[in-house]
């Protein structure tokens, strides 16, 4: 089979064995929003010179303004029930290929109002198929950092923070971002801890922000260093304005998934706050798709739902 | 005598008689960004046909970058104090007038993180003027919005709040702003209440953007009332972040400085947290400097500081 993660940046692709294993893989720029109108052109091209029968897609593709537009499905959900709403859409093109979707998720009832997921549930996905019963607390930073809950075998609550995107914004457009230097990966760990001791204190994040002005223009941190000082301030913030008190007292450890740069910021700053960490790659996706293909397949040999008997 | 009210965007002038009347004002998009490398020379056309010899300048005018740093003043600091450090400048052309730098205040003491103003100092030095003694809370909203409290007549603490620049930051270059209309200048009663007791649930602010988002493609807000959403959450995390709990308990009232605009929507959200409020016209500037010439005026008749016999 073949594992598809289109999200709205990137397009990347595994081919899978039986056993789970990933054989191949290829990647592109050509994500959901470069692909808009040619979605269909653009994984034609992708998928060349592979002749696997089954593709499962997950990620922005399945949005709104993405290739065909999947409803969300409600927590609690596990394997079983992601699997259970796999969709099989029939572009053009594609006849001699079976290719599925995958459903987001959305919490509708942990808090006032809705949050959601869409692509992250597939890595997620991966750690279900492996991780045993009880409570478990995972998080995905990114762009939109996702905080999940996970309740024996089935996603709980989801918590989402957009820490990375208010990065990029203030770090290109603000004031703030004039004080920097352009980005060079480099981290620097004194910055980006008081940064977040800064988080603790009173005033709150916007007031926060205005601080990271006159820390800049005080010469307390250079224009190379301002960077992980705001990085430091807001994962703090996301970590302490409710990632970790989303339900009851803090969790002794957090699962990690992501690029090796944002878990390291991520694992230092849980560190600092006396919480476990386990890091997880960031590929997972093709594993949980895999997992939820093997978990359909595994179902339809039981009892194959009527309403999927057309597939 | 002139005010002039020059900030990073706008060149504001007034001429101010004897009583600190203003008989003729002026205003350009001459801010200091756009008359960098050529101060004097936006200065002199805009003076055109002005024949007043002393020109009172305040805000980013003197700030780093500006025309010419002024040091900040450190609080508390009152009439007097700001007075007192008045600075007089010499740049070629300006040989017939007499040309004054206002310094800005920095507060040191009140938080771990210096904060400080430029040119609000001058819209406040107009209420220092006429407030009686005792405590007063007062708000400048704006791009960076400015929380301060006067002690006897004194500026004792500077308190400031990136909320309108991330506000334009979201509005213009983030995935929220995606999801609103162009702005129109409406104004949302409805969605601004709700975003503003949003701004009181758990979940930190970061979280709370995010729930934009999801609000936005709910359908609970159209494209025109999501920016007055967004504007009641930003403006509820100002004051319940830290500007109203600056110092022990909330104050009983408030007084308000700025453009009536703004100065609406603060008003709506400090009135329904139970907080009063009175309204200031934006132009203080121009009584403010007037106040801080005649006081100075006053001082040096009665004693001339040695080091200001030269000027």
């Amino acid at each position: 089979m073949i594992a598809a993660d289109w999200g709205s940046t990137h397009l990347r692709l595994y081919r899978v064995d039986g056993d789970g294993m990933v054989r191949e893989r290829r990647r592109s720029d050509q994500g959901t929003q470069a692909s808009r109108g040619r979605h269909g052109e653009v994984l034609a091209e992708a998928l060349a010179g592979w002749d696997d029968d089954t593709v499962l897609l997950c990620g922005m593709v399945g949005a709104r303004g993405g290739w065909h537009e999947m409803p969300y499905l409600d927590c609690p959900a596990g394997l079983d029930d992601i699997a259970g709403q796999l969709q099989r859409i029939h572009p053009p093109g594609f006849e001699q290929r079976a290719l599925w979707l995958v459903p987001g998720l959305r919490d509708t009832v942990s808090d006032m109002v809705p949050d959601a997921m869409r692509g992250e549930e597939t890595q997620l996905a991966a750690l279900l198929d492996v991780l045993p019963g009880g409570v478990h607390r995972v998080c995905l930073p990114g762009t939109h950092s996702k905080w999940v809950t996970i309740h024996d075998g089935r996603i709980q609550r989801i918590h989402t923070a957009m820490t990375g995107e208010v990065y990029a914004l203030l770090r290109t457009h603000s004031l703030l971002g004039a004080l920097m230097a352009a980005d060079d990966g480099r981290f620097d760990g004194y910055a980006f801890d008081a940064g977040l001791r800064r988080s603790g204190d009173p005033g709150g994040l916007l007031h926060h922000l205005f601080g990271v002005r006159t820390t800049g223009l005080s010469g307390q941190f250079g224009e190379s260093a301002l960077p992980s000082y705001l990085s430091g301030l807001l994962i703090g913030h996301e970590l302490r304005g409710g990632a970790l008190s989303q339900e009851g007292p803090r969790p002794a450890q957090v699962h990690l998934v992501g690029s090796e740069r944002l878990l390291a910021a991520y694992a230092r700053a849980l560190t600092t706050l006396e919480i476990g960490v386990q890091r997880h790659p960031e590929d997972l996706a093709a594993r949980g798709l895999h997992a939820l293909w093997r978990r359909r397949s595994a179902n339809l040999a039981v009892a194959p739902p009527a309403a999927l008997a057309t597939d």
